[in-house]
């Protein structure tokens, strides 16, 4: 039976298992691939650091490196994969992601998929080789499958219209909000568009509902750490902060408007 | 003769030009290697934007493609090269700077070899091979000297004892503070150690007055936009805000304390 | 609403508006993962110049850059994407694709299918998230959608035979012949054999006929300047010329064979 | 008709009539990027180095620069893909492999999917563009498919039952065995799950009867080189001996407890 | 005066204590420049890791890279710098080194250059700028300089005539010795030659001597355990074992003998 | 003593040896980071390929691939090292390089430096670690001296003035002209200009002699095949054609202008 390469871990399902619980869990968003950066954010205290491998500025090599810097800061590593895709799937988790956040789950058919790439024979169709994450999670299947959190987005209509079977998944540990998208697919003509506010509002209120009525985590993507708190206190389970290179541009620019004395 | 690769190229020596004629510009600094970071700063609306390849999280394939991102955004490449070391300054200015920022200056002497550094002959020593420069700056060598600007980094104690020596270089264009190095070189115990807050702001005035009575640039370091604001009311002539990893560490620590509600 | 990072951006939408109206227009290839050589490429006049994300020798990050400096370099980046793949459309169009040729396509269905990966809701599928191509194109979906060009490859048996329904799926603004697999899928050794001459010359003309029927723009792939200007003066819309690695391979062998005097 | 770019190469079908003629070739197996460690192993003397795109800590990059590293060390360069899919099967092959394993298989159809994803027309449906492989493997089509083999991975229930017909696929050239997956997918809790034993060697037997009925290599996973000789004494046509981060860490752990002076 | 940028933090100084105090520590090389493999034998329990970036096969991207895995891996980073230059070490500490190697110190002057290249004023001479150590070490200068250690290589006939005056140098914390270029620079054909090895033993124990004449530590090179554990029985108070690269060769090289059955 | 680690290795010392005999060697000089192209280019036929580290567009990792690629091609690597600095030239030589030009050679007391940071005590001070090179070259300290050239770029005033002493530095194998250089610095206003043109050719008839005189190889960069023609009927024993970035935007210019049927 695999022994644990090291004599000292720290809690690897912690993460997983903070999420299943629907404990409050706040965390940031990661497109640039930066790896001292994404240290020192994970240092912050954050409860999870995600890096965005669909929509964020890197591929695998950042992944992996990302997840290290991750570990080396001390937080949770999560991964947004690029596609609900087997191969996608098994490459994070074998990289040392602690979590997944899947995109464009349209339906329970969808959601059944997610969750059988993640997990590892007999539950799921995950290939064996977990050449950093073996390391930290696990390694024994069954273990690792349970240290591991996997979340579906619902962001389209469909996965919108099915979002009580998809959080009725077995083996889903969550819903995650993807707001962006979502606006764009009930009718926005951008995201936040005032136009589509009350629907928007409605779905976000008919996820929170599906996601406690099956036990599991409901969470959401944000923009601003004011916007997080508030998504808390509408009962929201887990909130991401987002993201690296907007946070950083929106500073940059606050700075200059300050150096040169303009009115905001 | 060289022709120019391009029928059209923005300016190449507005920012020497500015710079030399004591205009006001404002910079931002960049220690990581995140081209599309960078490129989303450089179009932001700084005058210019610095590579830092001393204590920045980079190497030359970072300053190299930092200041393509920085000529993707419009703004103006300077690197704070690694040392006062004629390699170092022929290779920042090949990568396409048009202003090097020389860290610790120490003497008249250090000044002239920067400066021996940075010019073709006969002006200095520069070898010819501008692989990517020579694209936007020059190519004809008396050109390129005329385009790129050289500023030596006022940071230690002789440096400041000197400091009037180095401002009279022929070819220098402007006085750089480093205040974390000038405080401790001074006597502080770190960087803006009120202990030594008399004799630092004594260095600054007499590193203003030099600049001032040699006719060149005065720049400083700082950390924020409101500082930046304030030493330009001093009268430096160009001031840099610093840094993306710093900014960013702070912006994400903000947003997870607004999120959690914490009192600050 | 969205509003565009910086006060000024070139024109995003000139590639695709040229593309649509049958313009001329003349394109380079770039199958090599050098940054510095594709901005230079970019700079000498060229309409567009493609990165190849399926033959060429870069991974996501060589898109990334390789579309940075092609920013930098003036001209208007274009990527062959891997496959007909939304995850592979969508990371292609947020890296700053101002277009994008999809290989393989096969039927009205694939067609339709690379169409709808390539443009947001209502009209495609494409998830909102465009990390740098933001910054210049767009970002409101719409806009995006208009400043983004769609073009399939017609370079199988089965893409010929159904490429008048190709040419008249919604949204498709040209079709792009690959010669080399064109001419294996109909019978030829090799590319360029001439035992299938004669087929693949009345292939080049249905697809320019389809093209014309549809009012869609048809580009073919050269090997040649010289090559590239034959197929113009034939009504080809768009050409483009490849690549960089065998014009250096030719033109590194052709300074050899001079340099030892080889007659040739 | 295309012409070899240089006038002397070693023979580039060597790896795949080994394999097809059921010679024993032993290999090693790659999982990390770093290519001057793989170009000193590929030295060593083992007749193929795979280099590992589905579970290895690496991407096309890696996968392009560890072939070329392969080839300087004068092995074969094998890839095992990520995925058995047309892209990422065309592009390993672009890269430079001279052998694919190809995971995952299990069915006929599998098989045959990954066969025609190798090959080009009229026997598969490779698209041409072999932009390093072509250096060193063909290029004519017809010479290029002669050139390379294909491998499918036996490593779950459904392809060994089906492990016969997948041996008769048309076009490829060997089975091979992924242990770990194997035992993970016929029941065991972990790779070398004693409890299964009975049921695993069985599996081996079947796999290789299969191999042997077909004609066709029979090959398989091995974590030692004694576990490498025991296979080949079993009838295992080619065994890979795996993998460099796993024995990297066993000798640097054995080097510790050597130091230390520890029992073992 | 600057705060730790988190609340919680391994102890920064343990590894310069350490060794300061003559403690028995134990640490392995690496020149890969493979982050997940250097993680991986961090986690074994050596007490450091050193990277080399002399002789090592990676550059400064690879050291900073490296020392993040070493961090994630739970043991101390150390860097063998390229060269005794002032650039090279802040550089190396910057990038959280929390001890320094620095080859080829021939005199007390150069073991004097080395300490002040290392220590921020008053005590040296280093620029102020952790861009990534201030997270762990430090940030206060006067504790940077305590929580990181300084060691000169004896390895050269000069630097063994003057071994006892750059053993008395203020600041330094031990001496290490590099066998193979001592070797060579006292007559020897190659590393190892047994021509000189009565001098070669003589040389050591000066070393020896004269580190525990001055108090502080005494470290030597070795390529094997069994090296190590000899060195550590003659008094040798801190040892590394070498190389990766090395034993990764020597393992697959065995495992290949293995698998063939040859005779060793 | 040390054994090669593989049985089989091309004659290691072809190149050092033709150049010394003053057999006619062609080469071709190459600035980009791109290994797949410069394996090409190393399998046309040049005699050597040089990778430069002082104006090229790479690093230190780029040396090592480039090299790295040069082996796999079958040529003979070659660096141009950034500086005339023990740390960059034993570096290139630690990456596998067969030949180093020196830049800036001023004086005899700088060829000498040159070639003791080359070669291996008692004859020089390289520092013993060929981590790579060790595989290919030597690793036995004499061989590794015997089989490496080191060729000295007089292209300064100084270094002109000084060329017969510099010839006669033992151990030094050839002189190099950096013609752009060289015109720069006897008083050129830019590479080629026919202005100090009489200057220039008494220059090369200068070194030639001297380079005969001391029956060492002469060697000079050329911007095309027929001046590296010309040179080697002149006398000239080796000649470099330069470079990939300039070939290639040369060619992709002439496609170009042949694509839109532009006069040239
Ligand atoms: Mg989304
Ligand atoms: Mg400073
Ligand atoms: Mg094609
Ligand atoms: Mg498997
Ligand atoms: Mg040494
Ligand atoms: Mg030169």
């Amino acid at each position: 039976m695999p022994s644990p390469s090291t004599p000292v871990r720290p809690d690897p399902g912690a993460f997983a298992r903070r999420v299943r619980s629907r404990e409050t869990v706040v965390g940031y968003w990661v497109v640039l691939d930066a790896p001292p950066a994404t240290e020192r954010i994970a240092r912050i205290g954050y409860d999870y650091v995600a890096i965005d491998a669909q929509h964020g500025l890197l591929d695998y090599r950042g992944v992996l490196t990302g997840l290290l810097a991750v570990d080396a800061g001390g937080s949770a590593g999560v991964v947004r994969v690029a596609a609900n895709d087997p191969t996608a799937i098994g490459q994070a988790l074998d990289a040392g992601a602690r979590g997944l956040i899947v995109p464009l789950v349209n339906s329970a058919a969808d959601a059944a998929a997610a969750v059988a790439a993640a997990k590892y024979p007999p539950f799921g169709v995950r290939s064996y080789g977990p050449m950093r994450s073996g390391l930290r999670i696990g390694p024994v299947p069954a273990e690792a499958d349970e240290q591991t959190a996997v979340l579906a987005m619902i962001e389209t209509a469909a996965g919108l219209a099915a979002v009580e079977e998809i959080a009725a998944t077995p083996g889903l540990d969550g819903l995650y909000v993807g707001p962006s998208d979502l606006a764009i697919n009930i009718g926005g003509a951008y995201p936040g568009d005032p136009a589509v506010k009350a629907d928007f509002d409605a779905a976000l209120e008919r996820v929170l509902a599906a996601a406690a009525g099956a036990g599991i985590a409901a969470g959401i993507h944000t923009p601003h750490g004011s916007v997080a708190r508030e998504r808390l206190a509408e009962g929201w389970t887990f909130v991401t902060v987002a993201s690296d290179v907007v946070h950083l541009e929106t500073i940059a620019r606050d700075h200059l408007g300050t150096a040169r004395g303009e009115q905001r």
